[in-house]
């Protein structure tokens, strides 16, 4: 399953190799989770997209690094990415993500995505007070 | 501009204003935003919106009421409604969220849906090791 | 507002003027509304289109016209088309839509939003039951 | 498959073997499926979900029960829900949808789909006619 | 796997063997695939929908066949269509699509969602300069 | 109109400066649009979001200039993006794009956007023939 034939060998092309080797050593695992072995398909595609997801989860910010992952499955959810949820929702988990906190995060996401509905339903201006630029 | 017309006097309707009166109890502030105002022309709707949204978005639970805004708005920007990242945005500011947060919040969203995209594009099959039902 | 440049006299062009005749004896008014005037600008897709909308909207079918246009409205509510939104809503009215129907739809695609997205929070499988083709 | 593991044994805790008595009980079937026992992970979220969906769909309103499924249908369509388009098709079925019916329902879907990128694609101004609120 | 029966023997149906006559000549293959062997449970739709494809996807006009095949691949990306991702993927290749212009297509298919979803969450007013309707 | 408040002198900001420089002489124009002046609250994401933009869309690549704005304008009405399909049917045009390509553009739009329903609508599985993964 897949419109991409990931390579037999990825690391015998050296670029992919210093990724997949970056992305071991920013996360202190050996394993390769399938994104980046389907993204080895085109090398300087691989070193974008790991380079923009090092950059904004993986490195220190405002947002500690289990909120952000929770901010990325209820962005995978509402977009229909189930590889992603999965992927991301095992991230949270790793970081501590507990059930408790799963559980809430998949209400305010069904919440969420009821009132947007309804909101859409109804089309409803913006009240003046939630604009920001005056 | 609205699909919606909303009643003109809402709180003379009781059970309105009794949804009404709770709003401005539990948020501490007389001002009713024009979702309620337009959802207040099905009383029984308006009932049922305000119950769930008071009970995930203003009663204690697992994740802290700042984040749980910023998953919201999230989800509502994922899913395309303009009045529900408004409002909600507006809400998380309330809430504390500080313009780093918010940027931090922007490049997650950004990301997640680049990737959302380039997963959906390749089709690639999840991992085993992120299934959490064996 | 918009992409395109509308005609300023689209009946001149032959072909965009038996549309617009078609679609006011199909629907016994004058009225032609934004999206056939924008559409004039390419009169083989006005066309196309009108001819579809009228097979699938304007001819009787399995389902009555009133729940056909409810059903137009919630999808375009999930796609988040806010002109088909406000166009079909009133035209739903217009067929007979009460406003205890109008607020049921809305509750309806509400709650069906809710659990679109905590199915996909979750990734549930599919029940064997539930599958028509064995 | 799951992001979520569900409960071996669900009912064993009394607040899902309650929510699972009523869900028996209201459709008159012994068959519980997926989505009620991955949402058993958390008792409170399973009984707010439940008890909304017996509130929209199991209770008596304007909209008839077999329309209500069909409505559910078409949202769960375009917001790219696979399970709810499969257990809602079902139920629509099983409440009398016939097959000429299912092909109507396709028919709105597919048109409305193709007009809502249309109207997307040219953000046509809505015209005034459409407005509720004067 | 389907929530549609399709037929066991299509071509017994004079109008689903008039179709699959014709997209087997237009297309200069045996090969009938899935989505066409299920639409086949409706002829009428089934009709309807191998026109409007064979109309916009296989007659000349003004975009090239390969990059027609890019752009609907795109839209099914975006739309989260699974099957219509993979049936355009490989109908680009057959039309000569290259790796480099489907990892290039990627590329802008993950830019465009990352800037969507930033444009969605700052909801910026479109530039006057934009509007083609003065 | 906008959640964010952008700067009043955005360039005063030295890396904002650089930023807005580097966009006026690689597209050849003295005018910024709207998407970077608001982008500018932040200027990390402002120079992550530009040279992401330049890399895909502003350097030669597989794909031609035009034909990668009409891809982009095509995933950003499936997104909903209004903004992103303005700006980019603009940007289109300026490449080149003709009145038929932008008819023809919105013809594979509009029915690519009917079939994705339809697919989901029947949940057909994919064909072994369109998987490149073996």
């Amino acid at each position: 399953m897949a419109t991409i034939t990931p390579p037999a060998a990825p690391e015998e092309n050296p670029r992919v190799k210093a990724v997949f080797d970056d992305i071991r050593a920013t996360r202190g695992t050996d394993f390769i989770n399938n994104v980046w072995r389907y993204l080895a398909f085109d090398p300087a595609l691989l070193e974008s997209v790991w380079s923009e997801v090092k950059a904004v989860m993986a490195t220190p910010s405002a947002i500690d690094p289990k909120t952000k992952e929770m901010i990325y499955v209820a962005v995978s959810i509402a977009n229909g990415c189930g590889y992603c949820t999965h992927s991301h929702t095992a991230a949270a988990k790793a970081k501590g993500m507990t059930p408790e906190e799963h559980a809430d995060l998949l209400r305010v996401v069904g919440t969420a995505s009821r009132l947007n509905a309804l909101l859409g339903a109804m089309d409803v201006p913006v009240d003046p007070a939630f604009q920001a630029d005056g």
